[in-house]
């Protein structure tokens, strides 16, 4: 019998800055098969270090206002003058071939995105307390004291969105963070409205 | 960070006569802590190596009519003149105290505690054929021709329900079945109405 995936599961992961998403992300693309980490566009400059396809997709702003004129992107925001946003078409075709797509985006994003594709499965990521999600940000050495307020802040605004959320996961080991998420995924594809081809055998 | 269960999920396990559901249940039981297996009650006869309060507890049908005077099954029905029930008070308990409860009944049995209890877990087994079924049906050599055609017709009928369950497993590997299982119960706990508590630290 096929148990092979009928159609791949768009994931949408938010969760404040320290919280450790990258590294749960990471750990998360290296333990599954068959899922992508969509790469955002952007039309800001490359930082140093930064590689074209990997940390974003980076374009003019006449590439970016082509996609938005074309309808090409999922979702879209303009920050400090530059815009960066999702492309449809690199999901939709993952989707299609069965592969999850994963995106990592702030919670506006993520409501446009709930906005146009609700079957999607909205998780964020929260850190053990909020004590904690200080202590990192501290940890990471990265960032002023004004900074890192600021940051915390936005953390507080952010948690408020939390209940458009499906599942809120706790960072508080990685590996129990990424097991959550995995359980999350495989449950997804166990939904009866995924398995349509399975049902299909025995009607 | 208190990580423990806020309440017990009322899980509905149901699948076709032969698809190896006792095996699945007796292997996640043992696998799993905090999770009630719900003992049905009947007023028929145990028959012989059957114990009381294990395969069934055992109560007359005087008492068992007094049970549905006073609303305490969550769901029953009657069958060759025996009353077969759930009781709804033992499955409360184990809620409130955040223990899982796993229900094995039929779809119809089903369909009232889901009419009840909308919020609960539904689960449907299926074999990973119709064939496959038939195989073990005959495999466990227990029933005569003609019953086992019963049992194979009456599969039938179940399978057209299984768009009223939240998630389907495919018993191919038990592993993998029980496997599944657990993620679906672990992303529940992840949902977050479920996590209501832990969201509350953040607000």
């Amino acid at each position: 019998m096929n148990k092979k995936k009928e159609k791949g599961q768009l994931i949408v992961l938010s969760g404040p800055s320290g919280v450790g998403k990258s590294t749960v992300i990471a750990e998360l693309l290296s333990q599954r098969d068959n899922i992508y980490f969509s790469v955002s566009y952007t039309t800001r400059q490359p930082r140093v270090g930064e590689q074209d396809g990997v940390n974003y997709c980076f374009v003019s702003r006449e590439e970016f206002e082509g996609m938005i004129a074309r309808n090409e992107l999922l979702e879209y925001a303009e920050y400090v003058n530059n815009y960066y946003g999702t492309s449809l078409k690199a999901i939709q075709e993952r989707l299609d071939a069965g592969i999850d797509v994963l995106l990592d985006i702030e919670v506006q994003g993520a409501a446009k995105v709930k906005a146009r594709c609700p079957e999607a499965i909205f998780i964020f990521i929260i850190p053990p307390s909020f004590e904690e999600l200080s202590r990192r940000l501290h940890r990471r050495n990265t960032d002023s004291e004004d900074v890192i307020a600021g940051r915390l802040e936005k953390a507080k605004v952010e948690f408020r969105e939390i209940p458009h959320y499906d599942y809120l996961v706790i960072n508080d080991k990685v590996a129990d963070a990424v097991g959550e998420i995995e359980a999350i995924l495989t449950a997804a594809e166990c939904r009866v409205e995924n398995r349509k081809g399975i049902l299909a055998q025995f009607a």
